[in-house]
């Protein structure tokens, strides 16, 4: 294409947008061409944001949750039970469980899971700092809360034969149909666990 | 949800994306977490992709294309035809057309159609600049290559009646679009087919 029609600042922007994920180039011009008609401002707060977030923002050097100070908020907060921990694949799935308000213990994040096919073992996985928080005795519950995907359920499994010589209760979050979901579109597979998780009314 | 968990750079920047089209909490989420790992690198040189495009970039004063330096390349070429002028209705389907090489005349971008529900009138769009280029008698024929939507139609109407006496040409791209389509989205051929069998529009 003819680079005269697009000036340079515009397509060194669309070039910067389209490495993020989820961004094509189709949709990076339209992101820049709504940047072009907003007010500078509105550019210039999106830039700080940016930047101000890698530097502020840091991983949590006990749970590698993501924290503006260290240790963070839940890790320092004495309130939080020490003694059941929750295991979980990313930062954003803290901030999902922290919805609930029904758990009260603490975090530890992977930065992922164990998935042969994109070359992620177990030591490319926040697990050897896992185990040696384990160690210190303050445990009693690990609660495995990794996606009901296949590479959650293999990552649970790894995690399940680690921590087991430790003497730990390990859990695992109950598979089932979604509340508010319906029967009949529910796959095979989670009907299936739903019918082998059924517990007894009372 | 307990603010603890979300750090207040972490929040602001998922604030900030979130006021883009098309990107809502959840994505906003997801890229922030993703440039959360990256180096800071990548975050500064986005911000100021950002910072830049705005402070760079302007619309040019004859065809209201976006551009670097006033009047733009195409508008500044004297090898462009000014005899063929191509009224698209943004600087986006400038590149769709400019892609296609079939088309060596100039351009004037409108920024928008004519849409009654989005209270978009003539008088927000850039047709008096329009209306006055063609009195200067360079022009002899008007491509009117608004989206073929209802709101290209009725802005292709309402130029055709205002150019009709000034005695020019005034043509549409062929109906080879799609009907409620978008201009930008169209391929290469269809585009170059659609300018290739423009009609006289009576």
């Amino acid at each position: 294409m003819p680079s005269s029609t697009i000036p340079r600042p515009v397509q060194t922007l669309i070039d910067e947008l389209s490495r993020l994920p989820g961004i094509g180039p189709k949709t990076a011009s339209r992101l820049t061409y709504f940047l072009l008609r907003q007010p500078l401002e509105q550019s210039k707060s999106l830039a700080e944001a940016l930047v101000e977030m890698k530097e502020r923002t840091r991983f949590c050097s006990i749970c590698f949750n993501m924290t503006e100070n260290d240790p963070c908020p839940v890790c320092s907060d004495e309130a939080r039970e020490a003694s059941v921990l929750c295991v979980l694949e990313e930062p954003l799935d803290v901030i999902a469980i922290e919805k609930t308000r029904v758990f009260k213990g603490r975090y530890h994040v992977l930065h992922g899971a164990i998935s042969p096919v994109d070359d992620v073992g177990p030591d490319d996985l926040r697990i050897k700092e896992l185990l040696n928080r384990l160690r210190d005795n303050k445990v009693r519950e690990v609660i495995i809360a990794t996606n009901p995907s296949y590479e959650g359920e293999a990552t649970a499994m790894y995690l399940q034969k680690q921590i087991a010589p430790l003497g730990l209760k390990v859990t695992r979050l109950a598979r089932g149909l979604p509340v508010g979901g319906d029967l009949e579109y529910a796959d095979e597979t989670t009907l299936a666990r739903a019918l082998e998780g059924r517990s007894e009314m009372s």
